[in-house]
């Protein structure tokens, strides 16, 4: 085995010296895209991408293909008690805190085939490049697949923050009960706490992943450099009027709850938009009721959401947007009620791994920017273990969850190498433990 | 029997020289009220109010609780091919045309206890007080309870139109085919034919109902003397934009759907309330795909209605409409379209009845005004076969269609008795035959 982490105690990445000595370490893009086209066989949907959701038949199955994948890569394979998939690779100094990287395999229900599949794939083509090059680490790498990251994030959530009875015993996108998934999975619900990991455990969390957004790509770049996972807000927000005929009711004697609710989309978006900064806000659902041609709406429930990687931000856009729906439901004789969820934190990743991605994207001789993620991630869940960063690789057309998601081959290549790079280099850098 | 229609030729409704002679004729307010209590147990629902949906058993329990009501009063009752209840009482020149009374006792689901009931026991009741009171008429009498109204109105267009197959393979509320709900109730909807009447058949068709609006209460008025029922253009209309991940997809590259479709519904109400008139206009149900907090709604379908007295006026309206929904398009990349239903042509009512009606208010010491109706009525299908008129009484807060829909029990009375003048009335009027 090569030894490339005693030989460095800073960053040397683009040293010519060490160019010149040996052909640059690179993964392999058309293994890794192969494997890719393999997994998307599970769960695939007749009018293509997949549905994969976490504790289907298919994402059991997908689960053992990547299990192979990860054993010909050389790893140690284990299921741990929250189902998650471990793969260890060991460090020629053991009592160094692990590198982690991973992602996860379950899908949204007509998902695609590349959010969560490349950084779990790319990652376990990082260990195979470095196993089939016999190149040895100094700490020692950890591939984690997380399980049922796009329903609750558990996997994640179980290793590093414990997961509560609540969430347990919630219903999946599969149908089963979430402790029933995680048994069928091989995990054991009830030894849950023995996956959870100490805050301070992991020298880092890397994850490579799909940017599910547009901008990459509009800009005609390669690598985003995640700066954070952006907060959300999701709230529930009712509409209370008087439903009423809609014939015989004058216009200027309605409460009609859908006029309030409409004026109130379109506000959030106007209060969203005209403040400066990469904010965003949504209504993604609404339901008015009775819901007939011929009745006045008496009732609307829709659902907002806000993100964006400051919290007091996001906070400070909430209470002026309650504050101006007041003032709507005040002009026809409506209410508005707010159900906030739970803040979900933004978590910012470690400037020193952004640095890190950054120069091993600029080794690579790829363009890239600094960007938050709008998309929540297992990254965000590992921030409480530890320093964490993530690599993007632009999405074509910005879309995902949906069968066209896509990610062009050279592009999942270039992210896998900077990936590979970056845990490289951190592996060189002088630490701690 | 006393013979009124030959001591009259003429109107002479407040002639002194009359009323000296004997107590004016006037229906049994306090017995009224008791059979609209008696009918509401029929489909009553715990909450309050009725689920008496056509063609469900409590459907057809109180149709058989209006046919003792009906015998009763001394009309000879029988059902139609089509399932309406006709109950005819002889007139002393049979060669005349009938005048036909008369409304429905069906229910929308979760409704109320007085829309059609009013008009449907009032008729019975002006029979009856009409037969107690061994009061004959000139012209025949026809007491008619039209079945299936709330749903699609199909027992009056049996006998004013004849009734198109499709919408005997139609699914009714009740859940039963319709053709099978016609059977359900005595009807034969292989014979559908026999139930349609001749344009010109029936020498007026007078029609007691609520007002369904709050204008009569919030005037203080007693009567309305309805000058037409409204058309009604509903129309489908779907906002397709593109449906994408809500956290990374930033604001100024959406396609958001709901937003489109919220500016639609806010500015259909500012074209509709910045013209002069009666006219309404409402989207009373919305859907917005996929619908989740995450995900910018890529498709929105919602239901606008227009209602007004004049059918151009609808149109040009319409066409606005849809003018300014292209512009909205415009600004977000969303595109809209539409798919209006056939239009239900706007009924007016005879001049003539107006009058009659009015007259027989004013001499019953009742305040009133001339209105529209907004919501559509059996009256409207009638109008095919002859001259409609229509009786508006109070509906206290405007409430219909819900277990709050109430009238007052003396304006029950008075909306009865002017029923019951009216037709004195137009018995007494000269005619073609």
């Amino acid at each position: 085995m090569k030894m490339f982490g005693v030989l460095a105690c800073c960053l040397c990445l683009g040293s010519s010296a060490a160019q010149a000595a040996q052909a640059p370490l690179r993964v392999n893009g058309q293994r890794l895209v192969q494997h890719l086209a393999a997994l998307s066989e599970f769960g695939k949907n007749p009018q293509g991408g997949v549905s994969r959701v976490a504790y289907a038949d298919a994402d059991r199955a997908g689960r053992q293909y990547v299990m192979g994948l990860m054993h010909a890569a050389g790893l140690d394979v284990s299921v741990d008690t929250a189902g998650n998939l471990v793969g260890a690779r060991a460090g020629t100094e053991p009592a160094l805190k692990p590198i982690v990287i991973g992602s996860h395999i379950d899908s949204v229900p007509e998902g695609g085939n590349y959010d969560g599949d490349v950084g779990s794939l790319g990652a376990i083509e990082v260990a195979q490049t470095l196993n089939e090059n016999h190149v040895s680490s100094r700490r020692p790498l950890q591939v984690i697949i997380f399980e049922n990251e796009e329903g609750i994030m558990l996997g994640s959530s179980a290793i590093a923050r414990g997961a509560d009875a609540a969430r347990l015993n919630s219903v999946s996108q599969s149908g089963k009960i979430v402790r029933d998934g995680i048994r069928f999975l091989g995990g054991d619900p009830d030894r849950l706490t023995e996956a959870k990991r100490s805050p301070g455990s992991i020298a880092a969390y890397i994850e490579l992943h799909i940017e599910q957004g547009a901008v990459l790509e509009q800009q005609h770049l390669q690598i985003g450099v995640v700066e954070g996972i952006v907060g959300i807000l999701d709230c529930e927000v009712s509409v209370e009027g008087f439903a009423n005929h809609a014939g015989t009711t004058p216009m200027n004697q309605r409460h009609d709850a859908l006029l309030a609710a409409a004026r109130f989309v379109d506000k959030l978006n106007q209060m969203v938009t005209s403040v400066p900064g990469q904010q965003v806000g949504t209504v993604g659902w609404i339901k008015a009721q009775p819901g007939a041609y011929n009745v006045i709406p008496g009732k609307v429930t829709l659902g907002m959401e806000l993100r964006d990687l400051d919290a007091r931000k996001i906070q400070d856009l909430f209470e002026q947007i309650r504050t101006a729906a007041d003032e709507i439901g005040r002009v026809n004789g409506t209410s508005f009620h707010f159900s906030p969820h739970a803040l979900s934190a933004p978590a910012l990743t470690d400037k020193h791994l952004q640095t890190l991605i950054e120069q091993s994207a600029r080794g690579l001789g790829l363009s890239m920017q600094h960007m938050p993620s709008g998309a929540g991630h297992d990254a965000q869940e590992m921030a409480n273990l530890g320093p964490i960063g993530m690599i993007f690789i632009p999405s074509v057309g910005g879309i995902s969850h949906s069968p066209r998601e896509f990610s062009r081959p050279g592009d999942i290549e270039n992210g896998a190498n900077v990936l590979l790079e970056t845990v490289l280099g951190l592996d060189r850098m002088p630490e701690a433990n």
